[in-house]
């Protein structure tokens, strides 16, 4: 597969909406016909030196995203953990691999950045990405709570 | 209760960590023999904006501590989202209410940062923490994976 994983750019956005807006629950809580709002939170990401907003690219073509962050703190003798969020692949796409090349790419990232863990949360209705993260070596040790403001 | 919730400084290190180790889990991955990583690490967390280490001071003494880390990103239109991280009850203080008046600062800290979500894992088998959240308002929605690097 030739594929390059990079930063996000203002032009990635419309494509990366577009993806978090196709999915059971992203549609319910993406405007993909008013990009303003993401392309603020763009800037904010951009900002911070601990957020990797990447996109997959395939022939020109954005065809997968993924946030890591780097968390800096004191517990487990002072380490640094990442979280990836906001993972998402094309529905063209799904299937292929590319998933898992994501993945691969944040674990590896994270090494690099020498976190000593690398965490995440998938929706408890997301039967299929559980094995998914399963299979990649992960643990569903926690439960994860979310209040809305 | 005349409580303080403030930032963190190296002086409450020792603290922080003795309450770190003072737990069915992380007494097996503290050191709170050897203060070093630990005081680098706060230095990691004081340099990004995006961190907000607390300790709760009740007479001089510190008997909590909290981690909130703001992630802004682009998912559920642009929102940013906070993390809580790390929250430690003096072992003499559990009970006492002061729990839940740190998760509620960091509630708080998190609408006047604008943030959509608050989210937070727990342990599989702190299952009186489960109870705590949910009472707090937070829904168990989700899995928690970790990977070990």
């Amino acid at each position: 597969m030739d594929l390059e994983i990079r930063p996000a750019t203002p032009e990635d956005v419309p494509a990366i909406v577009d993806m978090l807006a196709d999915d059971p629950l992203g549609a319910r809580r993406e405007s993909p016909g008013d990009l303003t709002p993401y392309l603020a939170a763009l800037k904010r990401v951009t900002a911070d030196p601990n957020q990797r907003l990447v996109v997959v690219v395939r022939d020109g073509h954005v065809v997968g995203t993924l946030q890591l962050t780097l968390i800096p703190g004191l517990s487990h003798r002072g380490a640094t953990r990442s979280i990836i969020e906001a993972v998402r692949i094309h529905a063209d796409e799904r299937g292929s691999g590319l998933g898992t090349r994501l993945i691969e790419w944040a674990i590896d990232e994270s090494r690099r950045q020498d976190c000593r863990l690398v965490q995440l949360t998938s929706d408890n209705t997301r039967t299929d990405a559980h094995r998914f993260y399963e299979r990649l070596g992960f643990t569903a040790s926690h439960v994860g709570f979310k209040l809305k403001l």
